[in-house]
């Protein structure tokens, strides 16, 4: 869990229970996939998902719904994270993820094709257990669109030296920021139903997830392995081309061409390299800027909400995202 | 299209419109995708499952819900089958479905477990149009893990020679007649619900979806290529044992235990020999009296319904997808 959350007793707390509710639902009869699940509900992540969705909650009326349905909506924001996680990892190849390896690694491709998959239903049957009827049904099937065809972008894009930060903007709204920008607005939205401030909302979350995107793509320049708990410079070798590379690439495209050129095959030493000019150009600063820039937007949103306390709390995550080692 | 619907005129156009809809969805404003989606769009089946919902739903009063709803919910069906068919072909390193290459042979594993999540989306996006608030949409999540389980649970028992016919009819139950299942049941409830009629529909779906899968795995024994449109035997080499064999293997395990033994590594003059001492056993047979046994169980049940005309449709179905050459 993201250590942010122990500041916020009632978050921590229901975080907790989401965590809880996650495990529980990764069981099933079967004692063939029971090991998988297991190990499913073993990996839980930073909950930031959950936890904006619970803060933002906390501005209506919570009576509107049960605490149970709450926390059935918390955790299948998390559930649909992951299973697009375990999806992410077959198509990067990762060995490792949060210092652990991954579901592919340890049980193949094919295990987590279907584990994914099996998370999916959890998630849909989650929604339709806390707000079946509901029109954020079809915002939930919507976000898990944009997150696909946000995914399938990027992997298109792979080695692409013509992507322009704005295709890359494009991409992380689809695959990050969407599901960021649903929880936000569905934190509102089952407390106290009001459009304006769901779009409010929305728009919070969406820029908190462009910003944690961006920063999630930095780390990948200036963390240690260790730090990361997963290898670094990944994304170079698999031809993910992120914001700090982009920037850098722009101002001297001749001295990074011969290098990306060779695609897959490049060596660590050339990855190295690439690493190297990229700090050169100011990839890494410029990169920060625009990940400070979505926060800076989401501060001045956050300041429209009015319930003092919890803009607070939200704000304090917002800044604590860019600020962190992993 | 299966031959048998231009038999069903009003059958026939509805699925039409199904394929078309289904068309129609696999679209996207992003140009990276666009390819992989009109490859989708062109490897329309059979639509048996479309055609058992409509069918059944000829049985109520179809003006409950409007047809519009009605394809939908067919198209849903199907999609969701389209998905785990794509995610199948990774598991199975399939080259050849139907005749023509893959998704994962041509665009790739990565590609194809995106494909297969983006219709899951799709699968999403249909249900919460068509029956938001519908004690279906929990059915369907139901459906689509009882599918994945299956799925699952068909994976690890590969190349096991311990497994029976009892976790064989278990497994496809879950993969196959799971949905056929949801079609029939789902067919009857929004055209005219009734519990106790969804039941029988349920009950006859699961039969007629146990039958063919039974007779699906006989034609990997009995076709030809050419026939088939996909590598025959090719369940052996990958270590999934169906009926025919499992029927065989129980007369005779010493003789099948040498060659099975190789695994994976079984060499196509081995898996030959395979299939020669499964005739010489009378796997096929055996399959095709457990194949005519659930036949036989759902045509006593379509007789339960009691619209003639639409029984005899479906009984028509019943008994035809026990002689098909594909």
């Amino acid at each position: 869990m993201f250590t942010l959350w122990n500041k916020f007793p009632q978050i921590y707390k229901q975080i907790n229970r989401v965590e809880k509710l996650i495990d529980d639902r990764l069981h099933t009869n079967n004692p063939n996939v029971e090991e998988l699940l297991r190990a499913l509900a073993d990996d839980q992540g930073k909950q930031l998902r959950p936890g904006l969705f619970l803060l933002f909650s906390q501005l209506g009326d919570q009576k509107l719904h049960t605490d149970e349905e709450l926390i059935k909506i918390a955790a299948s924001v998390e559930i649909l994270h992951k299973a697009t996680l375990i999806h992410d990892d077959i198509i990067d190849d990762s060995p490792l993820r949060r210092g652990k390896i991954t579901i592919q690694s340890k049980y193949g491709k094919d295990v987590a094709v279907y584990a994914g998959d099996l998370l999916f239903t959890v998630f849909f049957s989650l929604l339709t257990e806390a707000m079946n009827g509901s029109k954020y049904m079809s915002y939930n099937s919507q976000a898990m669109y944009n997150l696909l065809v946000g995914e399938l972008s990027q992997m298109h894009l792979r080695y692409s030296q013509t992507q322009t930060i704005d295709d890359y903007l494009k991409n992380i709204q689809g695959k990050t920021a969407a599901l960021f920008k649903l929880a936000c607005m569905e934190g509102i939205h089952f407390s106290e139903p009001n459009e304006k401030r769901e779009r409010l909302a929305g728009d919070i979350g969406l820029n908190i997830g462009i910003a944690f995107q961006i920063y999630d793509d930095i780390l990948d320049y200036t963390s240690t392995t260790k730090d990361l708990k997963k290898p670094v410079l990944e994304d170079v070798a698999e031809g993910v081309y992120s914001s700090p590379l982009l920037f850098a690439f722009a101002k001297a495209p001749a001295e990074f061409k011969p290098l990306l050129d060779k695609k897959q095959d490049i060596k660590p030493a050339e990855i190295k390299e690439v690493a190297r000019l990229v700090k050169k150009y100011n990839g890494v600063k410029d990169a920060q800027e625009l990940a400070q820039h979505y926060t800076d937007l989401a501060l001045e949103e956050i300041d429209l909400l009015g319930d003092r306390r919890v803009a607070h709390q939200i704000k304090t995550v917002a800044i604590r995202l860019l600020n962190r080692a992993s």
